[in-house]
């Protein structure tokens, strides 16, 4: 007779494998786990799978080979990432919003875990046959959406900084112009970085482009290779393309002083 | 006849409840979800509640009241939070990590998206019932943990900042004295924050507790109560403490240059 009920056992992998998310576990794992034979998690799995496309909660995909096994992944079903871009464009337009000089309060948004958890999904979803290697934010609003980007790739985030800090140890410093036309620094530690590995920028607002511009040579310093940009929100002008694999969940127009800001959800957004 | 079975509906509630931590969902929910009668239901939460303990998964508890419903906490287990500190002390004790000046590099731990997780879960752990309105932090390196302990509660990450910025609105500027002795200035946007709340500060580094007590400066602004204060990191110097309910994960000794760190998890972390 089995350890466990079929019940439990697909509990305990449900929990398992969707609080980390594309990670590979062996079927084996589970075997040891539950002390159930491997047939009989292959059946848990197959109705674990089946179970999540039905709710549309991610996908339970099986990896073949010498380091298989089945791993979870967070996919935004069609319609889940544009209900919440929408329900955030709908907080977003709240006129009280708008600050002096035109600028746009959003870093309550950035910084709600499960806001910014529903972005990162969105992002990561792209790419996570990707190979990529890490993602790389400049601080300090972005981090948020970034952690959660990085968390449901299963890769580390790395985190440019506007300076160097003693902490950091050694580091690579590029200057770059900001929006404003000042010339400003960001730093990347040596050591956080290894060379010729792929990264994923993630930032949350893309205004002239300047800091993403900086991000890009800041990897290039370190020979690696810029595999897409992706921003929460980022002002409309296409001009302003610097990557060809650039998008923003959101596009706002400049804002006119005290004139109700125009936002909307980008159309790739499913 | 059950529209899904008793397999299907567990791992699907396991998925919705676990990745919603402290977030109470009603009975009802559930019932309309799956189509099921409120026992059939009733049955399947009393089923995975047992797992969860089994596995030392967290808690499945159940509210009662107008409100009611039930909710899933991480609850870190004995001996987890530990295991988690001693492989965290493990890779700090690398003598490459010693930087020049007596700095100890351990960025890429405060932004790696697992190990602040399991953090921040030992950190919530202590106030799931204490009513806590919203975590705060000061920019940037403790942004990680304090979103993972954030998301884990439930509430909101408010980020305390160097300077105050044009995108923030009006805000509260506090000077504090830093560690190294000088002038420096904290600010929080007064719209982040609701007067009268309560907080939890979570922090990487207390050194000389500068920083730290700015934060609770900059509360008592806003008339907030600070509930407790945690930090990834604290210097051996029991002297320093500055709020009653103040505790670090790790200690470490200074360091003296190029010695090997001493480093040890904190008696409390279970």
């Amino acid at each position: 007779m089995d350890k466990f009920k079929r019940n439990e056992r697909i509990a305990a992998m449900t929990k398992v494998l969707t609080s980390a998310p594309n990670r590979i576990f062996t079927l084996s794992h589970f075997c040891e786990m539950f002390g159930a034979a491997k047939s009989t998690v292959s059946e848990d799995v197959a109705i674990l799978a089946e179970t999540l496309r039905t709710f549309q909660m991610g996908t339970l995909e099986t990896v073949t080979g010498a380091a298989g096994g089945m791993r979870y992944r967070p996919l935004v079903q069609s319609g889940e990432g544009r209900a919440l871009m929408e329900k955030i464009v709908a907080m977003l337009k709240d006129s009280s919003r708008v600050l002096p000089g035109g600028f746009l309060y959003f870093s309550d948004i950035l910084s709600d875990p499960q806001l910014v958890s529903g972005m990162g999904h969105i992002f990561a979803a792209e790419y996570y046959d990707a190979g990529i290697d890490f993602v790389l934010t400049m601080e300090t609003k972005g981090i948020p959406v970034a952690l959660m980007t990085a968390e449901a790739l299963h890769v580390p985030l790395i985190i440019a900084r506007r300076s160097s800090k003693v902490y950091e140890g050694s580091a690579v410093n590029i200057n770059y112009v900001s929006g404003k036309g000042g010339i400003e620094t960001m730093s990347l530690s040596r050591r956080a970085v290894r060379e010729g590995s792929k990264a994923l920028i993630v930032d949350d607002f893309m205004r002239g482009g300047g800091t993403a511009r900086g991000m890009l040579s800041l990897l290039e310093e370190f020979n690696c290779k810029c595999v897409g940009m992706r921003f929460v929100m980022a002002l409309e002008n296409p001009a302003r393309r610097m990557n060809e694999n650039e998008k923003s969940l959101m596009v706002m127009d400049e804002i006119v002083d005290g004139e109700p800001v125009s936002i909307r959800v980008s159309d790739w957004v499913k």
